[in-house]
């Protein structure tokens, strides 16, 4: 689950917001150890997905495969708990490693790319797969 | 949107469990008018995301697409109320329309693909593109 989930190029993250309803958005992301990072853009407040954090941080995150050939279908889910980092070593760091995995990332200005990094605790992993 | 949203193959379905944490699962579906259907496995019980149901109707539906070249990224996000439907007319019709779109449906044993259908009524409908 883990090497698939590390390989993987986008992720859905669902939390809950203020209403109770959920809340889902893909995202680029990047795993180290058991923390699951992911940016956000700089704007007027913060992402939505974070904050729902301040209420509930409580976050759901799926990595699947759709393939035409459902014999290649997978998907790994991942709970956790979740933070805003803003600034300092560890958004410092986040950012480094996802600029290394996401090439497209150095084209994004920097002002539009520093926002808040959405930092997650994983601390249960589930998954499924149609081929055993 | 819509037409982004019916030509796509996976949906990511989200729900609230009895502890108030999203559930989130990719799925197949159909959309016919304002309705949109996703097929469930037969199992012991109904699959976790129609058991939520119960204690909460409200569904968060997403479709994306994501491309290493960022400017064909996009997404449409649905909320609705949903149900499980377990035969009848609707069933039917809705299984017929999944074996028109996925003609992989029809190799799945008719046992193992006649558990209920989560039928949500979409309510709102909001999306974003990288490129307007």
């Amino acid at each position: 689950m883990r090497r698939r989930l590390a390989d993987a190029r986008v992720a859905r993250v669902g939390t809950v917001d203020e209403h109770g309803r959920v809340h889902v958005v893909p995202v680029i992301f990047v795993l180290e150890a058991d923390t699951w990072y992911s940016p956000s853009d700089t704007g007027k407040r913060p992402a939505k997905r974070l904050r729902n954090l301040d209420a509930d941080p409580r976050v759901t995150i799926l990595v699947d495969v759709y393939d035409e050939d459902w014999s290649r279908v997978w998907w790994v889910r991942m709970r956790g708990i979740g933070r805003a980092v803003e600034g300092g070593a560890e958004h410092e760091r986040a950012y480094r490693l996802l600029r290394e995995k996401y090439l497209q990332f150095t084209a994004v200005p920097g002002d539009e790319a520093a926002g808040p990094t959405m930092a997650v605790a994983i601390q249960e992993w589930s998954g499924w797969a149609y081929s055993p």
